[in-house]
C-alpha cells in the first residue's frame, strides 16, 4: 500500500500518480491533495493525526516550499511504514506517532536520487519513484536501495506542548448538576495548532484536563464556555469547548466557524482554565 | 467494494479510509469527499442519484451534524448494496432507489459500535469499522453481526413531489416549428431541490412534462425560457430549460449560473407551464 | 489501468465510476475533477503535462461544454494509451504526446452509443461506457467494437509556438558571477498558457533559453527578473523566472501568485529576453 499526500490541488498529484505505477503495483490510496499550501506545520500536524490509522504502507508526503533549493530528500522507517518526502520536518510527527506505537524507533535516510528532470517539482521526479522503489524493495529493506544511506542530521519538527496546572476548581457549583464526573481544577496555557476545515479550533491542551467537566463550562480566554461532547449539544451558532477526534480540546461552533467565534489563529495563544 | 461519501473536506476521509483498510482488503471508491457541507437533504439527494449507478457494494456515508449526540449509527440493506452511516434520513432516499431497482425492500438495522475512541469523528471510530465488517461478512449476513441488531424506528427523508396538471397549452404555436413531438399541455409546481457545482437548478417537476416542448419554450415562473436538449443550444450565457441527467426539469444557463439567472434558492417554489 | 479526467467536481464524477465499475475490473485512477471548467484548452493542457507519465492505461476524459449537441464521441489510440472523450480538440495534445514518445501516430475512431439516457451527462451515459468497453477489448483492438468506426475529420488543438531568436546579449555582466554556464542571448515571444493552481504563469517559450542564465537575470515585458532554478532561491514574495515541470518558461513568485504580481493572464503575450 502507497499513500499521497500533498498540497498541489489538480492536476499535479496524477504526475506522480502516473511514475508511482510505473514501478509498482502496489494500492494507491490519496490521504489528500489539498492540504495547507507550503504550510509544512499543518501538513505535519495532519498526517500525524491520519497515518497511524493505516495498515502498513509507504507514505509519499509532498510539501515542499523549498524544492529546488538543497535540502535533502528523506526516507523515515516508522515500525512497519516509511514515509518518504522532503528534509523539512513534514514527516517527523507522523514517523514518530507510527514508531510509537511499534515500541519501535524512527529511522532517518537520505534518499539522493540524481538528475531530476525538474527543479520545481521533485514530488513526480525525486520522492515519487523514492516511494515506489521503496515499496518495492519492502520497507525492512530499504537501506539496501542503492541511492538510500542513512543520515547524521535532519530538520525536526516538534508541536509545542502546553502548560496545564492542576488546581482547586474555582467557582465550579457541583450542585448545578449536569456535570458528569470530578471536575479537577486546572489552567492550561497553550496555543492554536491548527484550524481545520470546519473551521474547528485544534489546540495543544490535552483532551483529559475536560473529564469531569462535560456537562459544565470553562473559561476560555476569561470567557465562560460550555464543555459539550458534541457538537449539536448546543444550538446552531453556539460555542463549545470539546475533546477533537486527535484527543486535544478544541473550540468550535455548532454548524458554525469557530475560529471566527473565538478569534484565534494558528499558533496564538490560548488560555483554557477550570471556571 | 465500498464506496466513501462525506462532507469532511481535507483530511479526515483518509482516516476513515485506514481504518477500512486495516479491516478489509475491499476496493475502496471515493464518492465524494465534499458534499454541501452538514446538508443532509443535498447530500442524500446527490447519493441518490450517482450510487444507483455502481455495482453492488457497500457505501459508507458520513454526512452527520448530529455526531456524538444519541442519534443511532445505522446498516440499511438494499437489494445487493448496503449503507452505513447515521441515523438523520441521508442513507434513505438513495437506498429505497437501489432497494427499488433490485425489487426488494429496504431493511434498516442499527449498528452498536459501543465506546468509540471520539464523541466527535464517528465516521472514524464508528461507521468506518461498521462499513468494513459489513463488507467483510458480506451485505447478505450483515445482520450476524454481533453489533447489529434491526430498528423500529429510523429518521426518514424524502423529497417532496410536486404537482403536476395536464391542460390544453395555451398559445403554443404549432405552426412556428421548431418543437419535436406532441407538446401537451401542463402546469407544474414543484421547488428546488438542489444547485449543483454548476449553478444549475434541479427541480422536483419530472423531465416528462417536456416532451413534446423541445425546440419550443415554456412558462418558468411567468417568463418564457427556451427547452433544449443540450446546454449549448443557446447561446452562451443564456438561460434554458432542460432534463437533467437525474430525469428532472432542470433550469441552466449555458456556460453561467442558472441560479443567479433565475433567482433561484433550495427549497424555494417554482412553476413551470407549458407557454 | 483506467483513468478519470472531468471538470465535474463532485459529485458526478462518481456516477462515471459506478458506470466503469459495472463494465470492468481495471484499476481505475483519478487524474482531476477540478480541471478549469468548461475550459478545453487548459485541460488539455494539463492533459498532455500528466497522462505521459502513466503506464499503458484507456483515459477518460470529460470536458465537454458541447454535451448534448452533435459533437461527436472518440476513441483515440496513442500508442499503447487510449483516451476517449468529446470530440472537441480536449485529447488531441496529449494524445500526440503519448504516442510521439511510443513513436507511433496518432488514430482517431469516432464512438456511436446510440440513445444516451441523457442530452446533459454524455460523461455518464456515452464516455463512462465507451472507456470501459476499450478497456475491456484492449487498446489494439478498439475498432473491434461494434459502435467504434474511423473517422475522417475531427477537431484539433494546439498550442501556439513561442518565437524565439538568439541574439548577442546586451548587457549581461558575465563578470558579476553567479550565472551557470555560457548565456546565450535571446528575445522571445510567446503568450501564458495556463495559470496553475500556486499562480504560477506558465508560458509557451521553451526553457532552454534560460541556459545558461540561472543565478543571472532577463526581461521580463521590460523588468529585469532574476533566473533562478528554485522557487525559495528568492525571498518570500520576490518574483523569479524559472523552468516549470513541464519544460517551458514559468513566472513565480516564491510563497505567492506569480499571475498577479506578472499581472498576466491567459492567452496575454509575454516577452522574455536576455538582459
Amino acid at each position: 500500500m502507497l499513500t499521497l499526500a500533498s498540497d498541489f490541488g489538480t492536476p499535479y498529484p496524477a504526475a506522480m500518480k502516473g511514475v508511482v505505477l510505473q514501478r509498482t503495483d502496489a494500492r494507491l490510496v490519496d490521504v489528500a491533495h489539498d492540504l495547507p499550501r507550503q504550510d509544512v506545520r499543518a501538513a505535519a500536524f495532519w498526517l500525524r493525526e491520519v497515518l497511524p490509522w493505516f495498515p502498513p504502507a509507504v507514505h509519499l508526503v509532498v510539501v515542499d516550499p523549498g524544492v529546488g533549493t538543497d535540502r535533502a530528500a528523506l526516507a523515515v522507517r516508522a515500525g512497519d511504514h516509511a514515509l518518504v518526502g522532503p528534509d523539512n520536518g513534514v514527516l517527523l510527527p507522523a514517523a514518530r506517532a507510527l514508531a510509537g506505537e511499534a515500541d519501535r524507533a524512527v529511522e532517518v535516510f537520505e534518499v539522493a536520487y540524481a538528475d531530476p528532470a525538474s527543479t520545481t517539482f521533485h514530488g513526480r521526479d525525486v520522492f515519487a519513484p523514492a516511494a515506489a522503489d521503496v515499496h518495492e524493495v519492502g520497507v525492512a529493506n530499504l537501506e539496501t536501495l542503492e541511492r538510500v544511506s542513512p543520515v547524521d542530521g535532519f530538520v525536526d519538527l516538534t508541536f509545542p506542548e502546553a502548560t496545564v496546572t492542576e488546581r482547586e476548581a474555582r467557582g465550579t457549583d457541583r450542585n448545578a448538576g449536569g456535570t458528569d464526573g470530578e471536575a479537577g481544577g486546572f489552567d492550561a496555557r497553550g496555543e492554536v495548532l491548527v484550524v481545520d476545515g470546519f473551521g474547528n479550533v485544534v489546540t495543544n491542551v490535552p483532551g483529559r484536563v475536560l473529564d469531569g467537566h462535560f456537562g459544565g463550562e470553562v473559561l476560555v480566554d476569561g470567557d465562560r464556555v460550555p464543555v459539550r461532547a458534541a457538537y449539536a449539544a448546543v444550538g446552531a451558532g453556539e460555542r463549545l469547548v470539546t475533546v477533537g477526534s486527535h484527543g486535544n480540546v478544541e473550540l468550535a461552533v455548532n454548524q458554525g466557524r469557530g475560529d471566527e467565534a473565538f478569534g484565534l489563529r494558528v499558533g496564538e495563544a490560548v488560555r483554557i482554565e477550570s471556571a
